[in-house]
């Protein structure tokens, strides 16, 4: 049997990781390779492991890969990887669950600063507000969570831990996506998706950016939820439209955004915004956190290597990824596509 | 029998409030009294309801109440009641229980932006900060809370409340006060306050500030605790010792403080601090919201009134307060009474 060849693009695959591999392939690290090298091996790769897709596999060099048939993400999310530039062949997994413990926990803080107001009364006191008749009806649009309603859009492994933190709290869950389980009511399609917005006192987006996700929450959705709603995001800030978000705040000062992720500009995520939306009172935001919280856990390597193991075994790899949700040019054009 | 005189001094207490007293006594409502008909009024009243300590009620005044056998808080804590004024005949009973579910609630919330880091991150974010790698690292000290261990000082209706969540997120949930259930490990003592301390990744502070926990949390206990713990205050500020807090918070970056509560100056609750204490990044804070946002439900308004009630049937009132543990004196000095 023809022993398989592996490329580790990223020093987040140490030592275990590697050794493991090793068991079952050849494995080549691109960080010890100098380009000429690199050039050479492409060819002869059947699988690669990544964190950020590495810029050096560009379409050119992607094209000179002529064994490639499996790459794994060790990020959930895999809305940047340039799926037009991958033969047919190439088998995508992305790592979803490796990070539901650290991002379910994190949307919860995320709700929570929002529906307590935590992060606007914390900013005023931080820029110097010493008056405590300054905050007098600063209670009125708290969020008592117990008894009210929290809407889950992707009800994965994300969406299931943060269903079982409302019910903790005494909330009704409710839920849209394609998974669904007895414990929360499903809604399907997009009738569904605006009766699940008008119903919730909260609403959590956790669901992969693809074509059909892309911008699903623009102006009409923005408008069907209630006045007081707080909307959560730790998937990917291109489900929102920046825009309609910005004017939905600006006119709604009791509506909250609360969001551990950014829109994605010339490809890459950022904290810059096109709308002074960081300034803005009731906008609740951290530097994509979640992700390298879970990195620092070990979990997410361990689980993505496990999968490439798995693949080199000749099992079917987990979290295969449906390429036909994805544009086929490079990944960064699925932030300009829009329904 | 002799009809009951009900003295409201707080103008919370409402249409139906006054019409369920009104049943059992004369009620008096102190805003639709001239200052000569107060005075004229005070030596018949029996019992009276408050939420902050009414200023006409000095000392002078409280000498005339012969008649005073009870008064009830609204609030929960009743360290502004200048107890020493009172005649050893007058019970106070405070409202305990009464805002658990939205202390509790704010505790979760305080906790998880202490310690995900939300605020302090979304800080950096709003005052400016745009670049992701300026994050870098940020995740270090993020607390995962499943599989840590919660401490609860205090294990009242607030303590049991946040214990659920605690568990509900999957931490170990250990707690110190003179209640205690089969579902927390209970420790006792100035040593199992230690231990406590020692062994919890987060600490929640929900018990009375009396002549017992004024200032417990000081230098010595700070320093017994990890050095990436969360401290988070829902009960009074004067628990913790200020001084102590601010030194081990520029000290220990990774330690953090996250609190919805004051120190009390010159007998009220204030945002003005003796130290710069809110500028510091690993401090989180909130106005005393989680009281207002009580109020607003209604619900403390109606479990006071119903206990004035008690009273005023013969029954045993409840959240009767152990007077020996408040210094005789005025309540102000309680900030200055330190063990």
């Amino acid at each position: 049997m023809k022993r398989h060849r592996v490329l580790v693009t990223t020093a987040l695959v140490g030592g275990s990781g590697l050794k493991s591999l090793s068991r079952f392939a050849e494995v080549y690290r691109s960080d010890d390779l100098s380009r000429s090298s690199i050039l050479d091996i492409l060819p002869k790769v059947d699988a690669a492991i990544f964190f950020s897709w590495p810029p050096f596999l560009t379409k050119e060099n992607l094209s000179r890969m002529k064994r490639l048939r499996f790459v794994q993400s060790i990020l959930v999310g895999v809305n940047h990887v340039p799926f037009g530039h991958l033969s047919d062949e190439v088998i995508v997994s992305s790592n979803a669950g490796a990070y539901s413990l650290e991002v379910g926990e994190h949307a919860w803080g995320l709700l929570l600063a929002g529906a307590k107001k935590i992060a606007e009364h914390h900013s005023r006191i931080r820029e110097g507000e010493r008056s405590m008749k300054a905050f007098t009806g600063a209670a009125d649009d708290i969020i008592l969570l117990r008894g009210r309603t929290l809407g889950i859009i992707g009800y994965g492994g994300i969406g299931k831990m943060v269903a079982k933190f409302g019910r903790a709290f005494g909330m009704k869950v409710i839920a849209w996506g394609r998974r669904h389980d007895r414990l929360a009511t499903s809604f399907r399609g997009q009738r569904g998706l605006h009766r699940l917005l008008k119903e919730s006192d909260a609403v959590l987006l956790s669901l992969p950016l693809t074509h059909a996700t892309m911008g699903m929450i623009g102006k009409k959705e923005l408008s069907v939820m209630k006045k007081t709603s707080v909307l959560v995001n730790v998937a990917r800030g291109g489900l929102v439209e920046e825009e309609a978000l910005y004017h939905h705040l600006v006119t709604n000062p009791s509506f909250r955004y609360a969001s551990d992720v950014w829109w994605f500009k010339q490809g890459r995520e950022t904290l810059e915004t096109d709308f002074p939306i960081a300034r803005l009172p009731n906008f609740v935001g951290t530097p994509h956190m979640s992700g390298p919280t879970g990195i620092a856990s070990g979990r997410p390597v361990k689980l993505a290597v496990k999968n490439v193991i798995r693949y080199l075994k000749g099992l079917r790899p987990e979290n295969v990824v449906d390429r036909s949700e994805y544009p086929s040019a490079r990944g960064d054009d699925l932030q300009k596509w829009n329904p």
